[in-house]
């Protein structure tokens, strides 16, 4: 079982181990199938034992069916005298993910047809797919865009779209009971940091440290394109699923930004709870949000027919900072600090629901008499009473075989930690006893 | 199934229509009893094919019975030189409605026990009632009662009261269930607009949209006296009142004031949440009040031994107004472009109720593949969405059974409307499946 | 059954009773044993007829022993010239409740490790006790602490710790019902007026009114020592305390300050709510508080294995009013006005728990008529309308064997006396009939 203290490595350490595995994944053309995709989980495998799973493309799984995999090998726009003026190999986000290949001589008219921008923001470059529809396209900056000149310019995609599978990671840690945590995050966009590398990253952080540890519960640590990923992966998996009792889709966790919690579908689960008391002691501001069927993989999760208690714990949400799906959603957007402040903020999450247990109180009629067990101010009148103190009265009142020890934290008020340690305390005096919830 | 486009018909023409059969019945002295009242039904009758009830005097209606009908013909104050000092004829609201028949002379100061004024709008006649006392008094402007000087004074009242009947009329549609919605309107004022002429013609409007649909409910509108009107009609329809599932007391609906909503005493059923969730998406300022058992007719109605969900959706409530129950309640008052807001407001909330439905996603596992369908943006990374796509998304996650269009909209925060055509798409493509709740 | 007029006793009268019967209590040294609880009983007797209980020494209280018994004739600081400069004979709070004997000579630093005071509060003598843990030592001003000089000192307290018995008061009375209400005060504090003088002579008082009246339900009136008196009469009571309904401990109820009121364990039980009406129509400013295990004597009853549901109605609570536990909480603090307001406030509480019974409307199909039963305004139409006729229709309108008188007032906003009063006319009119919730 994790304590506390195994819970919360060293936080620049973490963060700079986070950081730079970011680096290391930051420049491979990640999509929803393709060899972007593998590469980033064979470096992940590098730190935790990942399995990767290969679907063949054409595979149903419920209502949809595995892609074509797409690969790319370079892409460019060159001008009349043939010098590239958008180039694959300076970002992989200047070609549309997905798009077909191409090769041929444009008019200035017909190539703008096929380029995205943003006008809001000359200089990034925006970032678009277009997975089930069959088409061509660049992205560039605005002012790229804006200094375009009449003339005949060659534009070349160097894209396969053919048959081949979609490629996921995923990877199990038993605990002492089936029941089973899930954390999730997509890998399929290309050279964009928070949006998700920073989710893979601390994912991958969060498996190699429980994997130190004995947990109570079981955990699977999902690495999944967004939407096919995880339909693919319930599709595969719906005995397994049925056993997830807590969730998290990690994403957009390497920003400054506050946190922000979007609740499960189920809207006050024990992971909801959870992470709202971590959030509530963390002396720092924080938002939550009710479930809405947008967002990232907790969509599927949460969809009627699984209903999964899978929360999204963000900083920054996706579409709420404006170098979101861009060119600026970089290296210098994402900090080791800011991944090392997530981290703790997931470490203190799974340790709530690690340590989260019923008991019942063995001497539930009045109080025990905790002066004869050292456990009471041995002088009274004093009117203060230690935290401590209060929390062992709580835990006893309370432990009546209906209120767990989040219950009881929510209740009285106190810190979970603070709650937790007074049961191990009162269950070393056998005044409690676990049951199961 | 009325739709959105038949509901809503041309206001500035239904609230001429409305305001032009208010002025027909403004003249006739109504009651609880009378020919005031035949003569009113009888003109709504042009319009729909009311039935008219007659029930007899002393007929017992639950802990009542039915009274003495009352009829009058004329009715004045005469000072000593003859002249019609107060005159019926001038305005049926000189006399106490129901007042017994009189006439002799009397000094000023036995006329002073039969008068009521209102000293704080002195040019305007009271309205008072005395159904179930039996006395004479005239209602008169307090600067008339100011001016009266010592002398001796014929008062005549040419009134009946004697065996005859209750008439009331009532109107039903059938629809494609027997479960009903109710809408009642009080007929017992006299020449009185907003309170409550002004429901009686909203009521008949409604009844004569509604006929020309073919609704899911079936409709009962109810042209009643207040009190014993009720009283008698659910005494003699006690199975046919066990069948109403959603109704309104349409009263006080054709002045400026903002939308008032009294809720039913169930205090959240589905007309309650209906109304409100019209108003909040109406742009207007409103207020929602709770249940009290004072008011109009949803007293009656909601009698614990009936408890129907039947609520009263005003414009500015019953005594709230300072024309409440005076002649100042008259055509000035009361405008068409008013009424027509009302009916507009009103067939909203049937609208609701006709299209709230629970439907069952018919791919709950994940999300179907909205694309394929062209049901979905095909170029992803925007971070806008339509309006429409996300409807889309939010009927597919709670569609699972247990919640209606209603419950997603709320939920949702999304008009009913849109819910519903989202609702409606979504059929079409056989990813949706009616069941009855 | 007490009605409103007996209810409420002359405040003055009643609120000098309670201040002369606290100034005979105020000297004697009380404990959790020994004489001074002894004498503090035996002239409650002679008000009401306590059944005075001694428990021996050792007795097996659940987890609890019965401790020795403490008595104490004297205690002294002499100095160096013999002369007392702490003086228990000048007040029992100079010596820690339950001292151990002591007799010796000690120099000023050996002194000062047995020595409590309040620097805070230079003028004030603390109150410490020692229960569990056998020690000596002196409470004092902080002004006589800071003048001691360097000098041999003679300590002498003269008591004794021997096996005996713990001594505890009760007194019953019988109602219709075997349902039972607890009042319960602790007894344990010396001469501190406040905590708990106050609550001692409410709790006696209480119990003379009631034993006056009928009441319907059986009450038990305790005055027990803190903890180990609630934890003996319930080890001793399982069976009895099975059948309390409703409880409040009092205490701190002598004092000028606003009420506060410390829900049950329940939250929000009728007790609880009875309270809490009082308080809201009361006219003064008040506080509610959620249920916290730390506390007085409600820590016992609300324990989990019994969960009874008592509440602690206070004006200041304990540990919030500066002379709190110290000689300051003196008969200057409390004030016969304060504990007469006090008083009312229990009186009414009890009659709200006294009179909320359930009814049934034996009319429930539409209003019965009330005009012919003289409960209704004969001249209609005028809008205002009185008070009792509001709550007549709100308690026909509720009572349908779901809300209890309490409920009803909660729901109309009217205070529960004219519900009761609405309540008792509808009886007469044969249109209640009792049921048993």
């Amino acid at each position: 079982m994790p304590t506390q203290q195994t819970a919360h490595a060293d936080p620049t350490h973490v963060g700079n181990n986070m950081y730079q595995l970011m680096r290391e994944l930051y420049p491979f053309c990640r999509s929803i199938t393709g060899n972007g995709n593998r590469k980033t989980l064979e470096i992940i495998k590098q730190h935790i034992p990942l399995v990767v799973h290969e679907v063949p493309t054409g595979t149903q799984v419920f209502d949809w069916q595995v892609p074509k995999e797409w690969n790319i090998t370079d892409a460019y726009i060159k001008n009349g005298k043939g010098e590239r003026i958008v180039d694959f190999r300076k970002s992989n986000l200047h070609v549309l993910n997905y798009s077909m290949p191409v090769k041929k001589k444009v008019s200035l008219a017909e190539l703008k047809q096929h380029v995205f921008a943003m006008p809001e923001h000359p200089d990034w470059i925006p970032y678009r797919t277009s997975y089930y529809k069959e088409q061509w396209a660049f992205c560039m900056t605005y002012n790229q865009l804006s200094q375009l000149t009449e003339q005949e310019y060659e534009v070349c995609v160097d894209s396969t779209l053919k048959d081949g599978h979609l490629t996921y990671g995923e990877y199990h840690i038993p605990g002492e009971t089936p029941d089973r945590v899930l954390i999730s995050s997509h890998i399929c966009h290309p050279s964009i940091c928070n949006d998700n590398l920073s989710g893979i990253v601390l994912n991958a952080c969060l498996a190699k440290h429980l994997s130190r540890l004995s947990p109570r519960y079981s955990y699977t640590f999902l690495f999944v394109p967004g939407t096919i990923g995880p339909i693919t992966w319930l599709a595969r998996n719906e005995t397994l699923a049925a056993r997830i009792k807590h969730g998290l889709v990690a994403a957009c966790v390497g920003d400054g930004g506050n946190f922000n919690y979007k609740r499960s579908r189920r809207g006050n689960d024990e992971i909801d709870r959870a992470v709202i008391h971590v959030l509530k002691h963390s002396g720092r501001d924080y938002q939550v949000w009710d479930y809405v069927p947008t967002g990232y993989d907790e969509r599927q999760y949460c969809s009627p027919g699984f209903n999964l208690p899978v929360g999204c714990l963000m900083r920054t949400p996706n579409g709420m900072y404006p170098e979101y799906h861009s060119s600026a959603d970089n290296l210098d957007l994402v900090r080791p600090e800011f991944l090392a402040e997530s981290f703790s903020m997931y470490t203190a999450v799974l340790d709530v629901i690690e340590k989260n247990k019923i008991y019942v109180n063995q001497n539930p009629k009045c109080e025990p008499q905790l002066g004869k067990r050292g456990l009471y101010a041995l002088v009274g009148g004093q009117g203060d009473r230690k935290l401590q103190e209060t929390a062992v009265l709580w835990v006893l009142n309370l432990s009546d075989g209906e209120h767990s020890l989040l219950d009881i934290a929510e209740q009285s008020g106190l810190r979970f930690d603070v709650i937790s340690e007074a049961a191990d305390v009162l269950l070393q005096h056998d005044l409690l006893k676990e049951i199961l919830g």
